[in-house]
């Protein structure tokens, strides 16, 4: 398969269904920089018992490890779901080259609240959104039983 | 000397300090849960090569590893300059009763840029603000040498 970004945000969305395995809201993040993959994570908020382990957080952080820099300048990040305003903050703090994500969050997205991107990052919406709606709404009936 | 807002923010100002003296970007960060601290913590983005170990950040985490909750919902965050997107963006998952900070940041502060926090969370603002402009104006002319 050709590396594109369906190919990298497939990835993203097997690490979404790990979360999902393990009781976690189903959202998974991948780092590419140059065609490499330096990072991958998923929601952890219950494990860890800190609501601030979002998939995007935990794969930035080891994004910047993985490649020794605190900026991100050439690197993409694709997650299954819109960034809230928290890990789009981080993505800002981090020069992220390019976002890629899949479904929309109407409720806590970036977009929707109106915050704002760092203005050199590029932004890709939509990539492989319904698998990611899908996994959301598995998550949900799941805990309402 | 009673514990009061300006108690606790004295404590995020010696925090900050260390920061300075590290090098970064001086912010200092206290989490007060029922009169007590349950954690404190400086800016360490160039320490640990991470754009994102903002004061708040790092205290929020080890908040909830503290008192073994994702919610600080009977806790107050004490920092010493008005949060960014990011830090506003883990006030709000952590559902935070209340953030009291000392100097605006016109730049990236949350207010500034519109972000918004949790309806539940309080906000004190101005607390031994210039001490904190002091600090942020002393690193900069260190970094102009």
């Amino acid at each position: 398969m050709e590396r594109d970004d369906a190919y990298y945000m497939q990835i993203a969305l097997q690490e979404a269904e790990k979360a999902l395995d393990e009781g976690e809201i189903p959202v998974g993040a991948v780092v590419v920089c140059h065609d490499k993959i330096v990072a991958k994570a998923h929601n952890q908020t219950e494990r860890l018992n800190d609501a601030t382990a979002h998939a995007e957080m935990l794969a930035l952080t080891a994004a910047m490890h993985a490649i020794g820099a605190k900026y991100l300048t050439e690197c993409t990040l694709y997650v299954t779901l819109e960034p809230c305003q928290m890990c789009s903050g981080a993505m800002y703090w981090a020069k992220l080259k390019k976002v890629v994500y899949g479904a929309s969050d109407p409720l806590r997205g970036y977009a929707h609240l109106g915050c704002p991107l760092h203005p050199k990052t590029q932004v890709v919406r939509g990539v492989l959104a319904e698998r990611s709606e899908n996994l959301v709404k598995t998550f949900f009936q799941k805990i309402r039983r």
